[in-house]
C-alpha cells in the first residue's frame, strides 16, 4: 500500500509530541525522535505485531531503543498505539514519579522491554532477546505450531556503535547467525561532541560485515518510506544472519538546528518549535495535539495485534492438547514460577563430607537442578572449565551448521566478552522464558558493571557465577584478585551478593537466586576447597546470616563470609587456648540478612559483646555489621594461596590477635550495642 | 642478515624458560610464550631499540603484552636482554613477593611498561602510548632533532580481540591514524574454552580494516622468521595508519598438546616438558638453561640500545642549547614534577562569590592551569560540553589532514568509549610526558571499571573528571544517577575519590590529583550550582577533611561531602531553631583524610558527640566516619533535581530530623568514641 498523507501526519505527530514534551519538561532529547520518526512509523505500523492491551504476550515482536535518550519517540508511540501511557504521562515527561522518566525503564512503563539509556546496552539486550526467541522457538515450536516466531528490532545511534559492549554483542550475534534480529543504525553523524568526524570515522557497515551481519543502507531516512520498508522486508528475508540497516537521517528534522548537535540534548527554542510545527502542518500555538486520523490508523494496527494474540492463544490452546507437557512448561515459565518441588534437588551436605571449592559446589547444584529447571540457561565468558558452569552432557546453544550444538542448547559460549554477556543476560531474562546464569572471575564482573547495574535497576533475574573470588585464587595475582568488588556490588541496590562458606550455603544461594523473580544475584565462589561446616543448613543460610557456632558465654562475635568462615572457626580454637570464648556468625548475603526481622538479626549479632568482621577484601561496609573489621584494604599478591593468606595474616592466629584487641578496646563501653541497632530507618 | 641456528636457539631458550618457570611454579601459561617466541625474538632483536640498563629512557620503543597471561615470554626476554630480572626471579615466578607475578605489573618489574592480564587492557594502553609518542614528538621534535620517534608494539590474542575495550581502542587508533603503532595478533585459534570456533568466528582483519588499520597476514608464525620480519618492516613503513599483523601460530609449539587448549593455562606434564626440550635440542634433564651464545646475541643488541641512548643523550644536550625552554620542559616532565609555582594559578574563592556547579569550577581550574602545566592533556568521552573538560582555545589532538586539530593538540575526543578512554589514559600516563584527564558522567566511570582498577594498581597519575555525580543531575533519571559508584571506588586501593563542596575544594582536589605522582583520582562533580562555603580553603581541603563550621558546644557533627555540605550548613540553622547545636565537617576525600595524623582527625570528628554522615548515595562505608548515616540505598528518580532531593528528604529538615534521632539514640552511650578510634591498625 502506498504511503499517504496520514502516514506523514503520523510521523509529524510523533515529532511534535517530542517537541512538546521536551519543551514542557525543559529537558530531554528531541533530536533522535524527530530524526527517527519515519522509520519508527514504518516499523511499528507495517511490521511489528503487538497487542498494547497485553504488553506481556510472549510472541510479540520486541522493540529496543538502544539510544534511550530518544525515549520520547518510544513514549509517543506507546501512547499513540494505545498502551497504558496517557497524554498526561507524556505531559509529565521527566517528572518525579511519572512513568515517563528521562530514559526508558522497563519496570515502570508498559511496553518498554528493557531499560536503556546507558549507551550500547540496548543493542546487547536485543541480542539477548533474539537468542531467547531462537532458543524458545527451538524448544517449543512443532510442525504446525510456529508458536514462537517474533522478531527483535533495535534502534541504535553513533553513541551505541562506539561502545565496546555493543561491539562485543554484535560479534556474538554474528557468530550465532541470529536471523531474527534486525538493527537499525541511525546514521545522523551527530553525537554530543558534534560531528562524528571528530572521533568516529570507521566504516561501521564494513565492521558489521566482518562480524557476519547482513548490511544495507537507506540513504534518505528522512523521507524515503518505501526504501525503509523495502530494507526491513529484505532484512526479514535473511534467515541466517542478523541484519543491520544503516539509515542516514537528519537529527532534529524540522528544527532550525536540524543536522547539528544543538538539537541533540536540548529542547527546541520557542520560536523554533513554532516554525517546526508550522512546517509539519500543525497549529504552532497548540501543544500535545494528536489528529484523530493518527489515533485511528494506529489503533487499527493495535487491533490487528490484539487479533493476532487472540489467534495465538487459540493455537496455544490447541497445542496444549497435542503437547500437554510442553504447553504446561511454557505456561509455567511465563508466570516466572519454578516447577513444584524443584528445591528437593538441591544438594545438602554433612560436616563429614569432603572439602570442596564453592565453584565446584556450584557445578554440583547446576548438575542437580538443570533437569528440573529447563528454563535455566548457563554459560561463561570463556572460562567454562574455571567457572564450572557447564553440566555434563549440556548441549551448546550454537547454529546447527557449525556442528557443535544447536538452538535447543542451554549452554552459551559468550567468548571473552563479560560486558556483553551481562547485557545479553538482561535481554534473555527480559524475554520471559529463560533464567540466565553466566560465569566469569569475580574480578571481571567489574568489566560488566554497566550491565550489572541494569540487571538491578530493571529487576532481571540474572545469576552471575563469579568464581575466583579473592586472593584465594593465588598465583594469578593482584590483576585478578578482587578487593573492591564485593563492596561495589553490595552498594548496588536490588542486588544480592552471595558469598557461600560451604555446600549448604551454596545451595541456599542458588535457592534465593532462582526464586527471587525480580532481583539479580552475584555468587562469589572460591577456587580453593572449603570444608563443610557443622551447623550450616540451607534453611539457615537463606536468611542471609545465621549463627554457625553459638556460645552463650562468648566475649566476641566473629562475623564472616565464604572462605573465611572456616578460618574463623579455627580462630575460635586458638582463642580458646588463650581462655577467650568466641562465637561465629556466617553472613553469606547481607542484603537478605538486612530484611530479616530485628529480633532475629540481633540473635545473630547481639548486643553486649563486640563483633569483628573477617573477610579477605575491602572492609568498606562491614562497619554496618561489626564493631571492628579485619580485611584487605590493599591489592593482593601473586603466589600459592596459602602463602598469600599467610602474608596478610589471614590465619587463625591473625584473626585471634585482632579479636583480642577488639575485646580489649570495647570493654569499657556501656551500653555496647550491636551495630544493627540504628537511630533511624533508611529510606527504601 | 639471514637467520641462523643461534636465532633458533634463542627462540627455543625462551620456550624452555617458559616451560621451566611454569613447571616450577606448578602454575601459569606456557602456551602463548611457546607460540609467540619466534615473533618476540624477531621483534626484540631486529626492531626494538631499548637500553635494559635504563628502562626509563624516554625514546625507547615500547612493548606491551596485552595477552599478559603469557608473561613468562616477557620475563624471559627481560632476563635474556639484561634487564634487572635475574634467573632467580624467573625461578620465583608466581611466588609471593617476587618481581615475576602471575601477570605483568609495571610497578614491580623493570622493563614492564604497563600492567596487563585483564584482557584487552594492554591493547588499549598501547594506543595510549602511541598517542603520547605522537603528541610528545609534535611538541618537542625540531628539524634535525628527531628526539621522540619510538614505536609502540603490542601483542594480543583472541581474548583481547573479543574484549570491547580493545574494539573501542582500535576504532580510536584508526581514527587517529597512529602510524607509530604496530599490533601483532596471535591468531592461534585457542582460548580457554577451546577452539575459537565456539564463540569467535568474525573476520578480525576485515574489522581492523573497517577501523582504518593497515593489515597483513603471516601464515606460518611458527617458523617463517623472514616473513615476520618483512611484515614488521612493512608495518613500519606505513606512516598514516596503525598496523596489525595477523600471525598464525601454534599455541604451545613443541608440546605434545600443541595447538590445543590443554597447553594454554597449565604447565606441561613432566614427560611432555622433557620431549619438548629434546625437540628443541636442550638437555631434557636440565632446567633454566640459557646457552651462552643466546646471552651474547641479546646482550649485543642491548649494547646497541645503550649506545643509541647515549647518542640520544648527546642529541638532547645539543637540543638544550638551541631550544633551552623545550629542553627544560621535557627534562622536567620526565621527573614527573610540576613546574615551580604552578599552584599559584589555582583559583580561590570567597563566600561572597557566586554559586557555581563544581563541573564549572573544574573548568575554571583547567582554564587557569593549562598554560603552566603543558603536560596536562584533557579530553572527554563525547561529553565535552557537559563535563566542561575543554579550555577555551584548546586545540584538538587530531590527524592534521582532518582539518580539526593537529598532533600538538591537548584535547582528546575519545568518543563514546569510556573503557578505552580510561585504558588509553593509563598508557598516556605510562609514557612519562603527559598527565591525562578525561571526562564522563560519574555513573559511566563504571563502564571503565576494568581500566580504572589498573590506574590504581599500576600507580598511574590519571584524572577522571566525573561530572553529574548524583541524583542532583535530575531529569536524566536513575539510569544515569550514581548510587553505588563512590563506594565502589572508595573500596579500590590507591585511588583518591574527591567530591568537592565548592570552589576552594575543587582547586584542592586538582592540587592533590596533579601532585600525587603515583595515585589516580576521580573527581566527582556536580551538575547543579554550589555556594562558596565560609570556612573552606585549599589548605584545609587538601587534608581530605576539615571542619567547615565549628561549635564548641555542638551536640552532633554532621559529616558530609560535595553538594550536601551546604545542605548540612542549612540544617544547622534548622537545628538551631530547635535549640540544638551542631557542627559540620567536610570530607572531600576520605583516602587523603585517612592518612592525616590521629590528633588532627579527631579534631574533625571528635569523641564525645555522635556524628551523622550525609551523602546522597549509598551509605556503604560511611560507618567508618560516622555513627549514623543518611544516604540513598535505592535508585534515584527522574525529575528536576530540587524535586528529586525533596522526594528523598535531602532537605535541611530531613537532615535535622535524623540529627535529632542520632543525638537521642547515643545519649546513653559512655564513652562515646569517635568512629575514628579503632581497636587495631589495618594492614596497608
Amino acid at each position: 500500500m502506498p504511503y499517504t498523507k496520514t502516514d506523514e501526519l503520523a510521523i509529524n505527530t510523533i515529532r511534535t509530541l517530542a517537541i512538546d514534551a521536551t519543551s514542557k519538561a525543559n529537558s530531554g532529547h528531541p533530536g533522535a525522535p524527530m530524526g527517527m520518526a519515519p522509520v519508527a512509523h514504518v516499523l511499528f505500523n507495517k511490521f511489528m505485531t503487538f497487542n498494547p492491551k497485553n504488553p506481556e504476550w510472549v510472541n510479540r515482536d520486541r522493540f529496543v531503543l538502544s539510544n534511550g535518550h530518544g525515549c520520547m519517540l518510544q513514549y509517543a508511540l506507546l501512547h499513540l498505539f494505545g498502551y497504558d501511557v496517557t497524554m498526561d504521562d507524556l505531559k509529565n515527561f521527566r517528572q518525579v514519579d511519572s512513568i515517563t522518566p528521562g530514559h526508558p525503564e522497563s519496570h515502570d512503563t508498559p511496553g518498554i522491554e528493557v531499560t536503556t539509556g546507558p549507551l550500547g546496552q540496548g543493542f546487547a539486550n536485543a541480542v539477548g532477546l533474539a537468542i531467547a526467541q531462537q532458543h524458545t522457538a527451538a524448544v517449543f515450536n512443532k510442525p504446525g505450531y510456529d508458536l514462537i516466531n517474533n522478531h527483535t528490532y533495535v534502534f541504535f545511534g553513533d553513541g551505541c556503535a562506539m561502545e565496546g559492549v555493543a561491539s562485543e554483542a554484535a560479534s556474538t550475534a554474528g557468530h550465532l547467525q541470529l536471523g531474527n534480529l534486525i538493527a537499525i543504525y541511525d546514521d545522523n553523524h551527530i553525537s554530543i561532541d558534534g560531528d562524528t568526524k571528530c572521533a568516529f570515522t570507521e566504516d561501521v557497515m564494513k565492521r558489521f560485515e566482518a562480524y557476519g551481519w547482513h548490511t544495507q543502507h537507506v540513504e534518505d531516512g528522512d523521507h524515503d518510506l518505501e526504501a525503509i520498508e523495502e530494507a526491513i522486508r529484505k532484512a526479514k528475508e535473511v534467515k541466517d544472519k542478523p541484519s543491520v540497516i544503516k539509515l542516514t537521517t537528519t537529527i532534529g528534522f524540522g528544527s532550525k538546528l536540524a543536522g547539528t548537535g544543538g538539537v541533540h540534548g536540548n529542547p527546541l527554542k520557542a520560536d523554533d518549535a513554532k516554525q517546526a510545527k508550522e512546517k509539519f502542518g500543525f497549529d504552532p500555538e497548540k501543544s500535545f495535539v494528536v489528529p484523530q486520523e493518527v489515533y485511528d490508523m494506529y489503533h487499527k494496527h493495535a487491533a490487528e495485534g490484539a487479533a493476532a494474540e487472540q489467534e495465538w492463544n487459540q493455537l496455544f490452546e490447541k497445542y496444549g492438547k497435542e503437547f500437554p507437557d510442553l504447553h504446561k512448561d511454557l505456561a509455567r515459565r511465563l508466570t516466572r514460577d519454578l516447577p513444584e518441588g524443584w528445591q528437593n534437588k538441591l544438594p545438602t551436605y554433612k560436616p563429614t563430607d569432603p572439602a570442596v571449592a564453592s565453584r565446584k559446589l556450584s557445578e554440583t547444584v547446576l548438575e542437580a537442578i538443570h533437569d528440573v529447571i529447563p528454563e535455566l540457561l548457563s554459560g561463561s565468558a570463556d572460562l567454562t572449565g574455571s567457572n564450572n558452569t557447564r553440566w555434563k552432557n549440556a548441549v551448546d546453544f550454537q547454529p546447527p551448521n557449525l556442528g557443535i550444538g544447536d538452538w535447543t542448547g542451554r549452554y552459551l559460549r559468550y567468548g571473552v566478552r563479560e560486558h556483553a554477556m551481562a547485557a545479553i543476560m538482561n535481554g534473555l531474562s527480559a524475554y520471559g522464558t529463560i533464567i540466565p546464569a553466566g560465569g566469569t572471575f569475580l574480578n571481571f564482573v567489574s568489566y560488566a558493571a554497566g550491565a550489572v547495574r541494569l540487571s538491578s535497576l530493571s529487576h532481571q533475574r540474572v545469576i552471575y557465577v563469579a568464581t575466583h573470588d579473592s586472593i584465594g585464587l593465588g598465583e594469578d595475582g593482584p590483576t585478578h584478585q578482587p578487593i573492591e568488588t564485593l563492596a561495589h556490588f553490595r552498594a548496588l541496590p536490588n542486588m544480592m551478593v552471595w558469598r557461600p562458606a560451604d555446600g549448604n550455603e551454596t545451595s541456599a544461594a542458588y535457592y534465593m537466586a532462582l526464586t527471587s523473580k525480580s532481583t539479580p544475584s552475584i555468587l562469589a565462589l572460591t577456587r580453593q576447597n572449603l570444608p563443610q561446616l557443622e551447623g550450616s543448613t540451607i534453611e539457615k543460610a537463606i536468611k542471609g546470616g545465621y549463627v554457625v557456632l553459638e556460645n552463650k558465654d562468648a566475649q566476641i562475635t566473629l562475623v564472616s563470609t565464604g572462605s573465611e568462615v572456616s578460618l574463623c572457626l579455627e580462630a575460635v580454637k586458638t582463642l580458646k587456648e588463650q581462655g577467650i570464648t568466641a562465637r561465629v556468625a556466617s553472613l553469606p548475603c547481607v542484603e537478605v540478612f538486612d530484611v530479616q526481622d530485628k529480633e532475629y538479626k540481633l540473635s545473630v549479632i547481639p548486643d553486649g559483646i563486640p563483633a569483628l568482621s573477617v573477610e579477605v577484601m575491602s572492609t568498606l561496609g562491614w562497619e554496618k555489621y561489626s564493631h571492628e573489621q579485619f580485611g584487605l584494604n590493599r591489592f593482593g599478591a601473586s603466589g600459592p594461596y596459602k602463602e598469600v593468606y599467610k602474608k596478610f595474616e589471614f590465619t587463625p592466629e591473625g584473626i585471634a590477635k585482632r579479636a583480642v584487641a577488639t575485646i580489649d578496646f570495647y570493654k569499657d563501653v556501656k551500653p555496647l550495642r550491636s551495630p544493627l541497632n540504628r537511630a533511624f530507618q533508611q529510606l527504601i
